[in-house]
Parts: C-alpha cells; structure tokens; sequence
C-alpha cells in the first residue's frame, strides 16, 4: 500500500482550510487506519462512568485530509470502498441529550461489545451480524470556515449510511480544490436510522480507491451497491412496528417506542438494551409518505439475529 | 371458501357504526373480491383524460366491514395474509395535487400496465417484478363518526406498507365490539414511500385468516414477515440518492428529485416516467435520524428492474 494515513492524521472540523496530508493521484488506493469516532476516549476497558468525561471536542474527528490531483470544483469523487476492517472490540453508548428518544432515555448507558466473528453477541443470545462500514466520508464544504463534524450534508460527512459497506461506489460533489477527502467514524454494525446515535463503534482499517470524475455532476451524495442490501440480516422473518401521523420525526419516534416495547414483551430485553439494539440492528423505512395528512414510519427488526 | 365478500360489498369511510356485511368466527379464512381503488372507474381501456372525471369520493372504497364474533376493545386482530391474486391490468397515476412532488408534477399521468408474469414491464425494458398486496387493511376506527379512508391511523387503514405481502402476519389494535375488519387497495407492485400517491393498483382476490387474540394489546400495527424482504428486488445492485436536511419530508422530497434525476440521466427516462416508477419500485430508509441538525433520507433503486 504506497499511500497510508494514520490514526493520528485527524482533523476536529471540515474546513476547506485543513491542509491536505497528502496529495494523491486520481485512481490511487488509500490505507486508513482510523481510531473510533470517540478518537480513542473510550476502550475496551471503559465503563459508564467514562462516559460523563467524554470530550465531546474531540468525538468524530475525520482522518485525512487526502488532496486527490486534478479535482475541482463541480466534479465528482468516486470513492470505491474496497475493504473495511473492524477492531476486536466496540462500545455502543445512550449519551444524554443525544439520540432520537433522548427526552426518555435520559441517564449514560455503554455496551462493549467483543468482536471476533461473523456476528458479535451484542446481548445474551442476541447476536448480531457484522457489516462493518464508515459513518463519515466526505469532502471540504462548499462554505468556508470550520463546520462541526456531526451533522451530514451535500458534501457527505457523518452519513451514518449501512449499506456504505465493501463494495459499494460512492460519489461525492466536489466544492474545492483536490475535494479534501477525510474518512471516521468505524461501525461494525448499524440499522437504518442509527436511533440511539452510535453504532457498534469502533477502530476501523479502511481501504478506499479515490478518482475523479469530470464527466459526473451531482447535488448531493450518491452511491451504487455490489449487491443485494443487508444479505447478513435479511435472512430470515422480520418482525415491524408502525409510526403513523403527520410529522416524520414523530412517527419514527413512536415506531422506535414500538419496538422497544416488543423487544422487552416479546424477548425480554430491558428498554435501554431494546433501544441499543434498534439502533445497531434494526432499520427504519418510510412505508407512505403520500395519504395526507397522515404518514408511515416503519421499525423492522431481523429476527435472524435472535437465532 | 365458505366466506366471501364480493366487489360491490363497500364502504367509503371508516365508520364503527357501519353495520358488518357478515359476522365470522375467529380463526375464518375469508376471501375478498376487491375492485381497484378507484372503485372501478379507472379500467384497462383507460387514459388520461379520464383522470380527470375521477370521483374522489368514491376512491378509496373498503371492502367489508367484517365481524369477528368475540372480538372486544382491547383485543387484537390477527391477520394472516395468505394470498393475493392481482388482476391482469393496473394502472399508475400522477394525480394533481396529489403525492410527494405533486407541486413539481401538476399535470396528469397515467400509465396502464399488463400484468401477465412474475414481472410487469412498466416501461419499455424496465421490468418490475410483482409482489401483490393490499393498501387497505384496517379495523374499525376508535373515534365515531366517518372518517376518510386516505389517512392510515393507529387502526391500520391506508398504510400502503408494502412488505404486508403474502405469508406476512399483520396484528391490529381493536376498538369496536366485532373489530370490523376491511380491506382494499390492491397494489401489484410499490416501493417503500409510494411516493407519486399511486402504486400499480389493480383489482385483487384476497385471502385472509381472522384470529381474535386476547393475549396481546399494541397501540398500533405491528407485523412480522414470512422471511427475507423484497426477495423480488433485492436481487442485485441497487442505486441510491440522499436528501439531507433537518426536515425528514424535505429530505424525502430530495432523495426522490435526485432520483429521478438519475434515472433520467443513466436510463434515459422522461421526469414523470421516473416519478411514476419511483413510486412502484423504489424504497424510501431513514438513513440517519440522530446527527443534529441534519438527517438523511435515501431513494433506494433495485437496478434488477433494468435487467
């Protein structure tokens, strides 16, 4: 691998000022070996309690930036995810005041979670499959000044996106010279939706192809999977639980509250574990979007996890 | 079959007070005959101009309701859904200030298409595979009074959730003595979202089983499926666009812009064409819900249609 970048090379925001730490050709193949998007704060040995001193300053940084030659602005980078190597371990974590139902699950809960084959034991019985992805890829902004990692956008960043996994070929909008490409944010395993805002976290050895593409303009992130979509869950039954009404956000949040309380009912799991386990194993879809005034959100768990 | 409700046995709202067209056991297979969910305006010979004769009021229709002898406020219903055999017709239509780009798309479409294999070509060389189901399936409501049959509400209804396919098994909430089950809205094919307002509706010979469960009290529907997802889709590659933005349904709104953008730039479709498809074979997933301020939805294409 002639291009390597660090766990150490990191930046803490998107900016289009981040000078690039290296500048590769147009096709090249890039190693990255990313630290969790705790950038290293919590272990394989933290408990709850670390949690509380999390320096949320330092979470989501993006490895790279990697200048690509010849990239401008209203190109378009296509980035080949050609492998994605997850650590021996993860944390999923409720950290107060983030997270979709984060008014109900006010109080820090952190799961490590061993990762050493196929499917990790998340809980007791419940063993989830890996299919390891990035949660941030992206490009410098088309504004200048640095923007917080957090939130995606046009030009990608944390898209917390599952089927972002090996083999699919993402493209990206251009806004500056070079594109300014920065990958984080290691997840073994995420459903649709990230509910409780993290995955199971962790390290992360990623490879990359980066080409641009002057004969492509886009608005906004686009990508082509290899294959059929989440062939390690979509195994078997599915078990679904409904949000109806007039706000999206709501319904997803009543859908989400549905699970966790079939999860509980149904396999006994306690709420917070339930709302850990939506988030990295079950997806959310939008059933209707269209019989005025009222619209359907959708929680589908795999029950293949629980075999 | 010893139960059967026949294509003129409707109504044209929600109402606990309308009287059951027949009274079953719990356990009853039942077959229903339903007309298309324009009540049988819209046939085969069909085209544009007829759209716009269309009664609204009578679109939409339910067919029973049926009573389930002792079925009781607090139950549930549980639905087996066993079959479904859709017409040799359907049609797709961009109705006027109807769907989720209706202020983009002002003028009617309407496209007719034979159903006579696993896959309907809707377009030229664009071959959707069928995977019937109804729209329509519902309890009575909890409210009194008629309430429209657009919305989906916690009684079930319109949820065009197109995973309720054959083999699945739907459980609703009752809220009147009986339950006072209908169904209607066949669809021969639809994606996650139905985002143009119409599927590939056609006339459709259902087959149910209705079981009164004491054991289990939900607020909402809840289902769980035979198997695998989109076993009919999930073939191959799928494309995808995202919207990204701190409002879901303008998220939504982008995801399906860009998707029809792609599908007018890779395949070559007009915009309507592409709308129209979107809505029978595309699927809406929330991506990302949690990384304030911005989340993410995504326009899913399985690119085996195109095959």
């Amino acid at each position: 691998m002639s291009v390597h970048i660090g766990r150490d090379q990191y930046a803490l925001a998107w900016d289009r000022a981040t000078p690039p730490v290296v500048m590769v050709a147009s096709g090249e193949v890039i190693e990255v070996d990313a630290l969790d998007a705790s950038c290293g704060q919590i272990t394989a040995d933290s408990n709850v309690a670390d949690l509380a001193n999390l320096d949320f300053e330092r979470v989501d940084q993006v490895h790279g930036p990697i200048a690509i030659a010849g990239a401008e602005p209203g190109d378009t980078l296509q980035v080949d995810l050609l492998d994605f190597q997850p650590g021996n371990w993860g944390w999923t974590a409720a950290i107060p005041g983030f997270g979709l139902l984060a008014d109900e699950f006010p109080d820090p809960a952190l799961r490590i979670t061993r990762l050493d084959g196929p499917r990790a034991e998340f809980l007791p019985g419940v063993r989830v499959p890996l299919a390891p992805f990035c949660g941030v890829l992206g490009v410098a902004p088309p504004k200048p000044g640095p923007h917080s990692t957090i939130p995606p956008d046009v030009f990608g960043g944390n898209m917390d996106t599952r089927h972002l996994t090996a083999g699919t070929t993402l493209f990206l909008p251009v806004f500056a010279p070079g594109a300014l490409f920065s990958l984080g944010d290691g997840h073994a395993a995420q459903g649709d939706g990230e509910v409780c805002g993290t995955a199971i976290e962790t390290p992360m050895r990623v490879e990359v192809r980066l080409t641009v593409r002057k004969d492509l303009h886009l608005t906004g992130p686009e990508f082509q999977t290899a294959g059929p979509l989440a062939t390690s869950t979509n195994t078997g039954p599915w078990y679904a639980t409904d949000g109806i009404g007039a706000d999206l956000m709501e319904a997803a949040r009543d859908a989400v509250r549905r699970m966790i309380d079939y999860l509980g009912r149904v396999h006994g799991l306690a709420a917070v574990d339930a709302y850990l386990l939506c988030s990295i194993a079950c997806d959310l879809k939008i059933s209707e979007i269209v019989d005025v005034p009222n619209w359907i959100v959708t929680a589908y768990c795999p029950l293949a996890i629980f075999g």
